[in-house]
């Protein structure tokens, strides 16, 4: 059988990575795939340095259009980023009856909604193993290998960059801005970091796996994106001592009132398997009704890594090319059909566990008035640190770790703590999943 | 669409997980599937005990053969164990033209070769994402989430049983004998624990890993298989001092010379994530020469977590029904014309690390005279703890830790050092691996 011809747009670290492994493991999947895997053509910005890569091996243009309507390509994979050009010229591309696949977390995210209606009347599929957790085959677990389950909620480590950098804070005791600079320098952050420390990158995720999870649609505008820029090193230091680890999570969860989806640092118990995934790497936890918790676990980023998950959607395409298209695995896990809208809750809505530190005078009466106000508004504590005062000091830390509550109690009680006269500045708030 | 008709081979603690899950989760496993996926027939051994499971709900016959030959049925899914007769009613479903889903992990790892190679020429499917890892869906991941790779290695946690008395050992500092005895009263262990305990189970689903990781045919025949029965506290005790955990591993490994199919105890440095999976837990790790390591981690036996793996394989098939058979994702991840015969290595052959205790006299010369014969058989040490002799005691251990070195090596110098005057019965080997 002729081989399946595929049409690149971009050949950066992702894109590079691809054409290496296709043409290293070119034996080996075929064995698999039962058929050839070839790229044709590959569209770029920078025509020389593409040439230097590629080394004749297929076609290198810098028009994009022509990769997704040349008549000969079956499949384009877009691995050039951004969202707005890259959203007409994937839609182009299933006008044009091609098969998609995409790393771009972002585009689905935001326009996921509109690009899966566009694949699904056309006949055509949109795979996207390498958007979530890079090479961790998440996305085909969630949607093939736990379709027994009522998925009760999804929690992950869906970010390296800041994965890596809070355990160098936690590692070495150092400040956010001294880490995020030596991550830059070793190339786990970029340039312009925003997206990932400020937890943009995570929500992009997590909204793709509470789609599939729960079978609504993307709703990324209603996530709660919260970063670690913020983070300061001595809550990683207190976390610790009370016997837990700060990780930025993004989690979506089911609630009888209503879907939660948010992205915030949270204090995980150290003994937690998911607590001890460190550096760079990525892990997603998920809590199914009949499997229990299961954890997925490997390089959330880098060329090799996302190849594999890029390249793995290659072959189920080549295997899947032939099924009746209603019978296909649903772009969003369930059939588009039985997507349903459910109400993304609110954060004041949401119910959680929290951690706080408050900067208080050295003086009688001080706990007496927080956990007055704590219990005015029904915040139960589960545990508590008050550390001595240094010398000369006048002031003290006291650290709170309450039971489940609502956030609105929280903020609500968090605002009547700072009007008391003995403490100092703003309380600091962390959430904390106790994941069991 | 009517809904697909299943046929159920045995209604024992998954049978009926799998029969109440199926019910619990319908309509959530409709709007994923596309359709429903129901009971219709029933055999087991226990009429009155299985109609009261079902209430009804559908036909409960004692007759196999019933079920295997009912024209009705699309799906046989087997659930009853054994191999000999079970075999004959696989391949009987199979020549009638239905679909298998399977659990049966002795069942494959004997048979296996005979049964995909009838599946394939009738054009069904056998599909035993339960066989392995139980609610993990490792065999998804092995044969679509990672075919990018070649894959150079896996290793896994894939007893529960073994890994609970491991953990308890550990935890508590108690003897094999006893934990074994607690793990029978509390359900972790069966009245016959033979196949768990001696690593009989875990090499059924290593030879099942081995085949799909690398394209080779089932080889149970040629696969090492070492239990954890032999193992005392004290090693556990030992190897904890060194940095390492002591875990039961089925491993299937790449080399340049064949394949290493091995089950047995295995020292693994504590920092993994993998030494850190307690209880009767499972992971499997896998080594992908694009994706690096990846890890997958959770309940590998139980009613409801196995049964969300035989659901998933119910909602695979019926999602794929349509597919043109040859496109089908292969039985065992590569073609079924290009799985090849591969070398096993014999384990005198095979490479690892050495965790080795002596008991040895408490004298000057001893640890000259292991040394040497080590140094003779070119075994580099690369790690050595000797215990001061408790009171009054002559005698003392030495542990020592080796490097990379192949098993007749260790075999050679082993049988010299027993017959050394100052060493004091046998000298015990762990095999040891860095799992990076």
């Amino acid at each position: 059988m002729k081989p399946i011809k595929i049409g690149l747009l971009g050949l950066g670290t992702v894109g590079a990575g691809t054409f290496r492994v296709l043409r290293r493991n070119q034996q080996e999947i075929i064995r698999r795939a039962g058929r050839g895997i070839e790229i044709s053509m590959i569209a770029v910005r920078d025509l020389p340095k593409a040439q230097a890569i590629v080394a004749g091996a297929c076609e290198v243009v810098t028009d994009c259009l022509q990769v997704v309507n040349h008549p000969d390509i079956d499949i384009v994979v877009e691995l050039m980023g951004g969202t707005e050009f890259t959203k007409e010229l994937v839609l182009t591309a299933i006008a044009n009856g091609k098969h998609v696949v995409t790393a771009n977390k972002a585009l689905l995210a935001i326009h996921g909604n509109e690009i899966f209606r566009a694949a699904q009347d056309k006949g055509v599929m949109v795979a996207f193993e390498a958007a979530v957790a890079g090479g961790i085959p998440i996305i085909k677990a969630l949607r093939e290998g736990l379709t027994a389950n009522r998925i009760e909620w999804v929690a992950g480590i869906i970010n390296g960059t800041t994965n890596f950098i809070l355990s160098e804070m936690r590692d070495k005791g150092l400040d956010f801005a001294t880490v995020l600079k030596q991550a830059q320098e070793l190339g786990y952050a970029e340039a312009d970091p925003t997206f990932d420390i400020e937890g943009v990158d995570a929500a992009h995720k997590a909204t793709i796996m509470a789609a599939i999870a729960f079978g609504i649609p993307m709703q990324f505008d209603k996530a709660h994106v919260e970063g670690i820029s913020a983070l300061q090193a001595i809550d990683i230091n207190y976390a610790e001592q009370l016997g837990y680890r700060i990780k930025l999570l993004g989690i979506a969860k089911r609630t009888t009132k209503g879907i939660e989806l948010r992205v915030h640092p949270t204090l995980i118990p150290s003994n937690r398997l998911i607590a001890n995934v460190e550096g760079a790497m990525n892990a997603v936890l998920v809590q199914g009704d009949a499997v229990g918790a299961s954890m997925y676990y490997g390089r959330g980023a880098g060329a090799e890594p996302t190849a594999s998950a890029v390249i793995a959607d290659l072959v189920d395409i080549t295997r899947l090319a032939t099924a009746d298209p209603e019978h296909r695995v649903p772009h969003m896990a369930f059939q588009p059909d039985s997507i349903r809208q459910e109400v993304v809750l609110p954060m004041a809505e949401i119910t959680t566990s929290y951690y706080l530190r408050l900067s208080v005078a050295d003086q009688t009466g001080v706990l007496a008035d927080v956990t007055r106000i704590m219990a005015d508004f029904t915040i139960s504590i589960d545990a508590m640190l008050q550390k001595e005062p240094a010398q000369d000091e006048t002031k003290t830390d006291i650290i709170m770790l309450t039971h489940q509550t609502q956030e609105k109690n929280v903020l609500a009680a968090i605002e009547k703590i700072e009007q008391l006269s003995s403490v100092y500045g703003q309380v600091t708030k962390i959430r904390l999943e106790q994941l069991s």
